[in-house]
């Protein structure tokens, strides 16, 4: 089968690669009809994930039919449509049953990472029963793509975490993808301002039309006196990072209010400055998470109910032989104001 | 009347003052009958503390006898015994009605610090109605001191904020007073193991006898080891961190376990380097407090109830005219075995 | 001034009453501007709440201008627009420290029940500073008369305590003015599904246009059945009983979920059947709630940013002097087709 | 096998069955080393639970050894000891990823019920890698049986949903074996007062040596009356009821306070008047549940711990051959003084 193979520091082909096969009697193979690009994707290509080896098919998102599942698969059959979380999920460790799926001792996010992912035509899903959803009747399958990753990452991490509430003020650092995500999710429980900040002025203008009350574009003036100004200089109830640096996860600091929290999204490569001379009287909270994907069925009732429409996340349209003009494109998103790539298997 | 005031960084004495009087409708005077000393008001004495100015009388705990009431006080009249909130609250402005007192816009802690204390014969509480309490019958007035600011502090910064629980695992890091006031309140939620950690192999010991069920001696082993070595490789529930400063902090980022907590109580001078590249995936939770004292009534019932003695933190007793004699012995606890100075006006 | 009195069951009229007059220190006195009648005004006219004397100036809603304050009150003087609300809070009691102001030790609903209210030109409000909320800029004064009960009421009662959250499945049974109110705040947590019920098709459609998503017509099939097929036998996760008689509270007994909410917002008279025999292994919570008024901070905030327009509740306008004939038009609710009752004085 | 056979109503006999064998992948057969009679096995004999057919053995609590597993099943093997939960839980359906295990799919109580339970020699046990749990070293197994049923309900019915805390003073109606074992179990939250009522002297006296702070003869004294003596009129925080009879949820009614929880344990057949023309305003909760077992790990450590010592519930011993004895025993309380039977295979 064809499949986007990852090659070493900077180096990616489309391969021929064998069918997968069951392991473990509750692993189930999935036939690909859709999938997407990560950022986590080409943080890979830059050699920076070191539990992803050479040779390893990359992916952790997307949707599909069932081809063909272990013995004690109970809850799936050849033929049904299903939603991949990009955590597998054993359902029985400790972490798991504290809802922590990203933790599970035998699972985790290992999907494109320690095992082969969704690029391909078929993938092999361990624990299948509680790694995979059924697909809700009459839900177009590409609003589902991104629910695999990005919208239950943007809402746990970001919009749980945060603990946003009617009438509340957030602040959302980064504009990509996941902070659009982030956006789009946290308007389930209806702040009163959202503002958005970001040096990309066409991703803030998109965050406008998503939803967002209030941007500020992070090149043309201070983000802090601008949020500031906005919010009487109390700052903010929730200041969520959807960067990974440490100058967008230091802005947070400067921007939460008393009894205000900050939400990590980012994935961060460095350590940061917290500056708790400043901090250790203010009574706020720091949440970090990989997403556990356990809101996974509160947010495919809100897609089947149209109260959210995650395909406004979707740009740009290829076929998985296209795959690598997927990833060019999503890679120079400044350019070519890309957010997801819907890649058709 | 006697009081015990700050002249400047290094200097305190004993001075004659005139009494306080009522200023505001909502104020009170207390009489006091006993107070003690907190680690913060070395902190003052050594200049840390901007906003408190040469001449303040200093002090922000203590039990006394409401002397006379403005005319908007509802709740206490004279002879009223009551004890003495370390932050003063209006109950009024939005940070009171959420709870957090601590910000109180016209109060928070500002006793002894931007307005005269309580180490003195007489004080004037501001907010009389939402900052002192009642004393309940039949309990020592010695016991209630400790009500003020230290067993709130504990219960609030490090135990609630800690979210212990029955069967969880802790681990305080500075057994002083205000870590043993964690370890005593951090046992009404009866954790299966509570860690102290400290230099100091006599507050170890202490802390033993107060319940701790592993105590490790950071000059003698490493404590990240030894605590790994506790858990089975997991960490910690909860980290609370009890000293202020960099590394007892950072110990914690390496303490707590996965989906855990690290709840700040300690006064930070300094930043610290938070390791977001290894934290960011863990699920983690960290909290900064200054304590709000919303949890005073609760825990005047389980002092009432004689479920916890606070009267063990109790090592050593004067009268206010021996009070410097009573910091000299707080400033030296290291070799005085020092914990709270009871001190009678 | 004109007043509108109670004068013994089924006796009420428009009198000529001395000025209200401070009587202690933390009291105003506010000059009535808008005024509306509520559902309980109606109880009282009949003689059913026995707290409630003839002779007393019924309402305890409205809006208007501080005249004058007592000695005591901080957060207010003559001049400013305030928001009344329907409950008087001292903010010291422990009921009110806990956020229970409906269990105000002093205060509670009193307004036109124990003390006289605000169908009348002037109105002594009891502990001012925290039982009246200053006017945001910029907001029309009708929309923040739905602020002193109705919408508070509906959202702590019925959407809180039914913990309503993205992707639920809620049922409102009653869509009068309260059922209403409950329907527009239950939105700020975007549930899947609104399910009206009611017998008055009128209403119905009303709450089809105020955002339900499904209605039943209790008079032309039955409400059980109907919800079941629409939830696939599953029932609610939120029961919302907003009528007040069993048959409606029983109704939420069948339509509840196992590990669902039956929140009562309802004024009841007489006892109702839990159905324990069927409920106890359910894993359902119950809750009954006078409105405590402590969301009204938020609520101001998610009016002022125009996420809820409360104004679509009024359907008749009248001046003062026509009081008589408003609680005409609001009693004949099924022939007038009257929500609330906008009187401005 | 030796088997306790239920033969239709009030019939019951010691016969010799087939052993069990591995029906699903996900089964396991456990050999019991022990197991215990509980209240509800009295009411199957009664004929009250029409879902347990006469030929069935009885029991849903027991420890045993693991015997053989079928090839789905991950976390245990032959000769790994276990405790064996009365919930059965697939971990996979709606239910179960909420924690809801009483209502999982193909799982809840079914054990001794619907399907062969453990009051015999050996028991298949379905779901068993979400449905067993590794016993921990050097814990007695006398303790651990326990914790199959009569621990957690007492637990999660009655201390986790009265929301149990510091200071707080609660009611438990009922001290027969599951209110005795909140008893122990509402004491790791370290309420104030726990006040236990009973028509039994001799369960009383249990009741006092094991940590309630009071206790009420409800043959000798009204206990409303008691109650409200105790609590300055107030009534308590939390009413638990632990009986199962009309009379004894209406005492509950009678007992909360205003902004309390009366949390249902009892198994009721008949409905009870909810007196909601009381309570529409008193901002309560009433919560019902069938056990979950969602905290048999977090019971499992403050057993390992010695955090509680649950063979405290333990007054007779009997071999498995002398089971009717057992029942005998068991049946009449009253006059035997029986809590829990340890019955050893």
């Amino acid at each position: 089968m064809k499949a986007l193979v990852y090659q070493g520091p900077g180096k990616k082909a489309v391969l021929d690669r064998p069918l997968p096969e069951i392991k473990a009697a509750t692993d189930a193979i999935v036939k690909i009809t859709k999938t997407t690009i990560c950022g986590t994707d080409l943080h890979i290509l830059k050699g920076d994930v070191p539990t992803c080896s050479p040779g390893r098919i990359l992916g952790h998102e997307g949707v599909g039919i069932i081809e063909s599942t272990g013995s004690g698969v109970m809850s799936f059959r050849p033929g049904d449509r299903v939603l991949i979380s990009c955590i597998s999920a054993c359902g029985r460790c400790d972490y798991c049953r504290k809802g922590m799926y990203s933790h599970c001792a035998t699972g985790g996010w290992i999907l494109g990472n320690e095992i082969d992912g969704t690029q391909a035509e078929y993938v092999r899903i361990p624990h299948a029963d509680t790694s995979l959803y059924r697909l809700p009747e009459g839900i177009a399958e590409d609003a589902l793509v991104m629910l695999s990753d990005i919208l239950p990452t943007g809402f746990e991490c970001g919009v749980l975490n945060g603990k946003v509430e009617p009438g509340s003020t957030i602040a959302i650092v980064g504009a990509g993808p996941i902070g659009l995500a982030t956006l789009l999710t946290a308007q389930f429980y209806t702040p009163a301002e959202i503002i958005m900040i970001d040096l990309d002025q066409n991703r803030l203008d998109i965050a406008k039309q998503f939803g967002a009350t209030r941007i500020v574009n992070s090149a043309k003036e201070k983000p802090v006196d601008a949020v500031m100004a906005m919010t009487g200089g109390r700052g903010v109830d929730a200041a969520i990072e959807a960067v990974g640096v440490p100058a967008s996860f230091e802005l947070c600091e400067d921007l939460v209010a008393p009894g205000g929290t900050i939400a990590n999204i980012g994935v961060h490569g460095l350590k940061v400055d917290l500056h708790l001379e400043k901090l250790w009287s203010s009574n706020i909270t720091i949440t970090t998470r990989l997403v556990d994907t356990v809101t996974t069925p509160m947010l495919l009732k809100t897609v089947a109910s149209k109260k959210i429409d995650p395909t406004q996340l979707i740009t740009h349209r290829f076929s998985l032989g296209q795959i690598l003009e997927a990833y060019e494109t999503f890679a120079h998103a400044a350019d070519t104001h890309a957010l997801k790539m819907l890649i058709e298997a």
